[in-house]
């Protein structure tokens, strides 16, 4: 793709020039090679930490640049409407700025970013049951005291403040040949292309989106914004009902494709980022690794693919349930259902057989109602961490072998 | 502390040799501000993450290094003994120079080590009891092969290598004033002081260990190497039960303390560095953070103090818990115990009442025998997730003023 002759709405001179608006407080993130993925795929992956970003995430570099472009504008403060991320990049870039800062949040916002609003200063208003109601609030507050509203991604200058990100990709990886990056409401993805393919027109960029709310492709199958149902999704940071009024032809212009992955490997792909990686994503951040796991899009064959890591805002409830439920997949974790004579020191010898094959035992519990059982029987179900599949294997085979009758549950 | 003039085992001339010995192979890992810490500590502090250095530890700094020290010597191969981290850093360098590998590992060690260093294409004896064992068994495989031992830290060369991680704080940092670094065998702390103090010997070094597996500050006191007895500890990357005969006398030239820290806080600084800091780290790896959150060292008044995360190998079972953990002790988890009438419908108008208040159920137990009931009450126990400890205390208040007595477990 050449670089376009007309005057688009974010040129790349835009992006050139945010960069020196956020260069002061948003953080140059780390680039790190992931033997990893470069071992799946047998090329040169790279992951692009900016989970490692001051707020968590990429949305710094939007704001700062906003409150640039605003000037004198925002003498009088800023306003915000979100769930997490753009609320905490606003209130810390307000602070920065030295400008009051007031952001609208949903109830069930997680109370760790309230918290980290209100350190930076902002004022917190709780309630609106959904993220549209809190921007429809945070607009009509500006109005009403005379402050700036900064939309989250539907922005001129916070698409070009996201770009910030790709300058440091050309900066860094010398031989890019692509980029993965997650799409939400479509401000990083277009900005983040805008700066590499301006610069570098042979670099591909791929935009990936969680299943649970992909309202990408239908929109730019159709031309316009098409609004999709919400739904429950993993990857929250990216939940965007509705494409942009500019970031869609943006999109449309600037990315090769855009993908979809399925939600459990969005969970997958955080794990991996923690246990390969060592590095905390949240889901939004992830969908590029889940992308390039699944095969919805593929690395590059020569010269090295860049995966954004866009975030990495996750409470530790969330990483405990992703880990669990992936030590289970991972046969780590095994639940078996057994039964036993219905007499003393029946179990004991149960788990004597267990402790020997080497599994840890979790939690074991007796069932005895709502089950076919001889009336000298009890059912048993344990739950055992065990060091991996091969190992689960070899634990139920001895107490199969010991004439215990066995199933397993997971 | 000035430069000693005395020839000692480890001279900075060799750290500076080593950098260039290690610079192909080990990364030069990133140092983050840490806000969390330094609004705590109302001063700078940031992290050295060498959790995402080359197989998640700095362990690859010392392999790099003794296998350039050996030079020819290694060229029929290396062996080492080791739980993980040094067993992989080996597998890594022997790779990178070409040599052939054999290390030996614990039965208990994690799956996803040997399979690491399988990976690497290392020979991997899984058997001895422990990691004292293995030791044993790779120097005299060494011995009968013609290889050579690696030893993970009594040794100059490694020592020197890991010392390559202090002067990328030199660079990185230029206003250096204190570092907290982990304390295992001594190797990574000693090399740090010799690289940092010996060029800026104003800049204070303090060592930390966690309080289960705590060899060294006896050993200081009688000033020769003093076995403990081994303990369960999270921070198992440094469960070293008795120092060097080299690293002992250097961590007590060099370092200007070595604190200790308790298990549970340990647990909590891992959580911390997830939540915070978006990174992953092992609990060897966090015992810094510990020590800072906990006030067994405090932050230098002026200047940057750089807290050490050594490594971040730490399994998805092993996070899952101690996440779990701090959702109880956060009050985001709720356990609570109470008694409803047993008839029809009870239980459902009591979990109607949590719903209400807000609580996400997780678990639900009826429990009827062992516990002091009128003979038409049956207990329950609910396990709720909640948005914090003040909702937490909103959902009790809610049920204790529709007339539940209720006891909370945790």
């Amino acid at each position: 793709m050449a670089v376009p002759a007309s005057r688009s709405i974010v040129e790349p001179a835009d992006v050139a020039r945010a960069r020196r608006a956020v260069a002061d407080v948003a953080r140059h993130t780390p680039v790190l090679p992931s033997l990893t993925l470069s071992e799946r795929t047998g090329t040169d992956v790279v992951l692009k930490a900016e989970s490692l970003q001051r707020t968590g995430s990429f949305k710094i570099r939007g704001a700062l640049n906003k409150l640039a472009a605003l000037g004198d504008r925002c003498a009088r403060g800023v306003t915000a409407g979100s769930a997490g991320n753009h609320a905490w990049a606003c209130a810390q870039a307000a602070r920065s700025r030295g400008v009051p800062c007031e952001v609208f949040m949903p109830v069930e916002a997680p109370l760790s970013k309230m918290e980290g609003c209100r350190a930076l200063g902002a004022v917190v208003h709780v309630g609106g049951a959904s993220v549209d109601e809190c921007v429809v609030l945070a607009r009509a507050r500006a109005q009403e005291a005379g402050m700036a509203f900064v939309h989250p991604f539907d922005d001129a200058d916070v698409i070009a403040g996201q770009g910030t990100l790709g300058l440091e990709l050309l900066d860094d990886v010398p031989d890019l040949a692509k980029v993965v990056v997650p799409v939400g409401g479509g401000g990083l993805s277009s900005g983040v292309a805008i700066a590499v393919k301006s610069q570098r027109p042979d670099v591909e960029v791929v935009g990936v989106q969680g299943e649970s709310v992909a309202a990408f492709p239908e929109s730019m199958r159709r031309g316009e914004p098409v609004a999709v149902s919400s739904a429950l999704t993993i990857a929250d940071g990216i939940a965007v009902k509705r494409p942009g009024e500019l970031t869609l032809p943006l999109v449309q212009r600037w990315l090769d494709d855009v993908v979809v992955v399925p939600e459990a490997d969005v969970a997958e792909a955080i794990v991996m980022c923690m246990e390969r990686a060592q590095l905390v994503v949240e889901g939004a951040g992830a969908v590029g690794v889940a992308a390039l796991l699944g095969g919805q899009t593929t690395a590059a064959p020569s010269g090295t693919t860049c995966v954004v890591l866009s975030g990495g805002n996750v409470d530790a409830g969330l990483l405990a349930t992703v880990a669990r439920r992936h030590e289970t997949e991972a046969g780590r974790r095994l639940v078996m259902f057994t039964r036993v004579p219905d007499r003393p020191g029946s179990l004991a010898r149960l788990l004597v057989l267990v402790g020997e094959a080497g599994a840890n035992l979790i939690h074991v519990e007796h069932l005895r109602e709502g089950i076919d059982l001889h009336v000298r029987e009890t059912a048993v179900q344990l739950t055992l961490e065990t060091r991996g599949r091969e190992h689960a294997g070899d634990v139920i085979r001895c107490v199969r072998e010991a004439g215990y009758d066995t199933d397993v549950m997971a």
